[in-house]
């Protein structure tokens, strides 16, 4: 037994990682720092859901999903318990190096995570800003505000799946999309 | 032994899988069918390289890299053998569902791959367009322009580092970075 235990080692030291939400005691989500080795699943540039929005400046967002919550998704069209997004917006320029037109991303300004732990949140899903620096977040005060929108018009479970392209075919396939405004 | 032997078979099961460059007998390249799987590097907007290019109707490309030469990027600031990097190419759009403005991506335009084999290319790496549906493809007719300019302007080994924000530090501090125009 003590040599098929030692000939597992670099076995495990190479498994997929498993990313799941980790807490501080007073209950602070700890920020993930390996989420670009996650799951891309799209890029917007200037996206805004409210009028009005400047284009002067705008900021790319890129999302992250866990690893195992993406291949859960891919076969039942749903997010399993403890999936994780990460939201990682970075400021945009243009003609840089030999680019002439268009923009392309720069530095990070923000993460936000949006989180599903059922045993947690009254409303399984809950929202953390990390800025730039944070190590830990509580969930943003506007919690409510994110829950309410998020729950109102995600055509999944509280995620804007309809912003996914790899994602919708799964989700209208698996009869799990919802239209929604 | 045998005990031994069927105990690591789960294990074998998880292990991360390694993407590497398959080629028919005549010599294409197929199209990896999993690159949304390996490491996102970045996202432009409308990007060219030529000047005056329109940006009425701006593309997205995401880039995409294996993970084995991710891992050897971040420990060396070099590219390693086998080395695949997927350019994929998406239209642009704006306003949909609860959107107002900026840009979000839609159905893919093209998908274009960049391969480092150097027992098989004399440059070392390879430029392929697979469009939006083929399986297998030759490397490009333009193969030396993608190679001159790759090759006068990549600011690591043949790729455009200097557009890949989480890995310009890497490079700079392994000292693989160029500076280029």
């Amino acid at each position: 037994m003590p040599l098929f235990a030692l000939s597992l080692l670099p076995m495990l030291a190479q498994s997929p990682q498993v990313s799941e939400p980790q807490y501080t005691q007073d209950g602070q989500l700890r920020k993930p720092e390996n989420y670009r080795e996650w799951i891309f699943l799209t890029s917007g540039l200037g996206m805004s859901y409210g009028a009005g929005a400047s284009a002067s400046n705008p900021r790319f967002d890129n999302v992250f999903v866990t690893p195992q919550a993406y291949r859960s998704f891919m076969t039942n069209g749903t997010w399993p318990d403890k999936t994780m997004f990460v939201l990682e917006v970075r400021s945009s320029s243009s003609e840089g190096s030999i680019n002439k037109a268009g923009h392309f991303q720069s530095d990070i300004t923000g993460i936000e995570v949006e989180v599903k732990d059922t045993a947690r949140f009254p409303n399984k899903w809950a929202f953390f800003g990390f800025g730039t620096n944070a190590q830990t977040a509580r969930p943003t005060p506007d919690n409510a505000g994110c829950q309410a929108c998020h729950s109102k018009n995600g055509a999944v479970d509280n995620t804007f799946v309809q912003f996914y392209p790899t994602l919708i075919p799964v989700a209208k396939a698996k009869g799990t999309f919802r239209t929604t405004p």
